[in-house]
């Protein structure tokens, strides 16, 4: 059994770094803070006698050994970049999990078969340089490495330059680090736990998504002398569009999210007519065919409200993820894990995205939610409390060790 | 009569300072390149022989003395600010128009009874610092001086700080300066006189504003797991209220404007959903009473808005400017400039905010519209003839001389 103290302690620490006024963290991927998460992470791995492997794209591979070199290891991991007003939990949780699962194991003397590792994958979050799961991605071969390093922030900084500036630009290949099997544990993010009671969510996969960069386009205009009816005000098209994604998401339910996150209006002046609004939308549904037809709905409405206003349009798919479901023996095994300990749990699907759905697409793979406060996630507020974080540990603890000793 | 080319080298000279890449102007108030051109133009003033003073708020007056230095002095003047894509002649067309009568004068060695001067008025656009026309208003004691010097930009400098860096900030008390009559030459900013075939717009005064911000509160919270209804989405709730302010535009015609300008949304992450939304609104009307009741119908319809969706409302009203009609012998002095030219000409209210609106408040005042490219103005591709340019400055140093000469 893991050490529930120790875990909270050592999240409550890396929550300082990027700590925020209202208790949350910012701690963007690839900043300087970033930078130190990683370096406090591999510091607290190196005392736990592991050694530590960077590869091109800056995902980190903590590695504690096995009685079998042969053995290819049991990974877990999750990431430490945060939202721009994101929480103390989401990934960081996971990586920590995973070193307290090392902790756990060298307080006993305990040697697996296979070796374990802890892996902090770079850029999760997506809010700095998108798409999101960034590091797990370029892993797998999904995104391609020249392209992802070339990825600019909206300063045009790119991934190469941040990476090399806080020195995680690793000597490693990527996608060449074998992984025996993969488990994730991670806050639900959601609010289903919570309210049925359940201490553990088995996750059996993830729902589909598709990232979308929409560009509206009119003229700039002064705001008193213009006529109404002579004006091509790009932000009303953008408000229409806002309020038909959200639409759609209503429409295509059960399941399904859709979502302005972004918004950039120019040249954003009081008293000028809007003339380009940017906007990126987020489409989720866990069904491949019902994903497709929100997406056609996207571009359909946008095309009719674009026409009607005479705005320009530009809508462009930068990114999609398909409905992804996990390996069955590790869905089992961390069911099993819950059951031994004894904690109420339910399978579920992920809303969210995660490292681990790129992973499953080289490794067997499972994953472990617990409930965090009010489902609330990506916010300053995301609250856990210490002994569900301790119980998803165990399971974590559990899953791991029934493949390392396979 | 003036030197048509002089004046439109000078135009294109100034231009240079702050000049875009698709031809317009970027010279935001109080930003180095604003001092760069209070520079140029001081140095063409001392350099046409004026004497130069400059005010506690950065306004500058350039003086050409009269026959008779106890008359207060006949003014003219606009802005050197610009939008953020701001054009060429917006402000900075009333200016060099002013220097062109002083030139003019000194060509043919005319002078005056009265002084003439030019002024230049800080920060008219309102678009670095709101509200719009804040060295005017600061002039005639409208805006609170105190106030105005520890306003600030978006990224937390004062007025106060900036007017320093620059060199402006003078010692003549603000409001102190005599006015006798003030003319203000501008291009129109809308498409009547286009339309019309008209050279000059005889301006009888300026339709009325207000100008607000406004804050919509949600939750912010992840745009993958958390489902639909549970949502307080303040950007959809924002959107539904720029879809609101186009409609109250619509609603109240003919005459009346509505437009939502700035709009920024927090923390602005493509998977989260936003949690907060600030925007501008700027309302106009000719009439008092209607534009009382556009008021009415923005917080009624925000108010509305924001109950059904959950989210809280802060309304702000951050400036109102009345109807304000002009002096009618100023006036009729335009239209006499325009008829003994033989230029084809209307009466129209203005539909933009001027210097000229608050100067009104302490001095007869009047004001010369010229047309510009369809209209279109806060564009870098605004634009206006060489010809019409001139025309207007002919109108306002006809305007000049009767009242200099009275
Ligand atoms: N876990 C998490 O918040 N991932 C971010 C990627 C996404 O689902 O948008
Ligand atoms: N002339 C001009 O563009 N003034 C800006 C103030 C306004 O918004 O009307």
């Amino acid at each position: 059994r893991v050490d529930g103290k120790r875990l909270w302690d050592s999240l409550m620490e890396m929550a300082q770094i990027g700590a925020t006024e209202k208790g949350g963290v910012c701690r963007l991927a690839l900043t300087e803070l970033d930078g130190q998460g990683r370096d406090l992470f591999v510091r607290w791995c190196e005392e736990a006698g592991c050694s530590i492997t960077v590869d091109g794209i800056g995902n980190i591979f903590a590695r504690r050994p096995g009685r079998n070199a042969a053995l290819d290891p049991i990974v877990t991991g999750s990431h430490l970049d945060s939202q721009p007003t994101g929480g103390k939990f989401d990934g960081t949780y996971g990586v920590l999990a995973g070193l307290e699962v090392i902790r756990t194991l060298n307080d006993v003397g305990y040697e697996t078969e296979a070796p374990i590792e802890v892996a902090v994958w770079t850029n999760e979050e997506g809010s700095r340089f998108a798409p999101a799961t960034f590091g797990s991605g370029a892993f797998v071969g999904d995104f391609d490495l020249a392209a992802c390093l070339e990825t600019q922030d909206v300063d045009g900084k790119t991934v190469r330059e941040e990476l090399e500036r806080i020195g995680y630009r690793g000597p490693e290949p990527v996608g060449q680090h074998p992984i025996g099997a993969y488990f994730e544990a991670h806050i639900e993010q959601g609010p289903i736990l919570e309210a049925e009671g359940k201490t553990i969510g088995v996750v059996t996969g993830g729902q589909g998504q598709r990232w979308y960069e929409v560009t509206v386009t009119g003229q700039e205009a002064h705001a008193g002398p213009t006529p109404m009816a002579r004006r091509r005000n790009a932000l009303v098209g953008a408000a229409r569009m806002v309020e038909l994604v959200n639409r759609i998401g209503f429409d295509f339910q059960p399941d399904a999210c859709a979502t302005v996150g972004m918004l950039l209006n120019r040249p954003n002046s009081r008293n000028v007519i809007p003339g380009q609004v940017w906007f990126t939308v987020d489409l989720r549904h866990p069904e491949e065919e019902r994903l497709a037809r929100m997406g056609t709905a996207l571009r359909e409405g946008c095309r009719e409200i674009a026409a009607a206003a005479q705005l320009e349009l530009e809508i462009e798919e930068i990114w999609t993820l398909p409905p992804m479901p996990f390996d069955a023996a590790c869905v089992d095994a961390v069911e099993r894990g819950a059951t031994a300990a004894g904690y109420p749990y339910r399978r579920m699907v992920s809303g969210a995205g995660h490292d681990a759905l790129y992973v499953s697409k080289v490794a067997p793979t499972g994953m472990i939610f617990v409930p965090c406060e009010d489902g609330i996630s990506h916010n300053e507020i995301e609250n856990a409390t210490p002994a569900d974080l301790e119980a998803g540990c165990n399971v974590l603890l559990a899953a791991m060790l029934e493949r390392a000793d396979a």
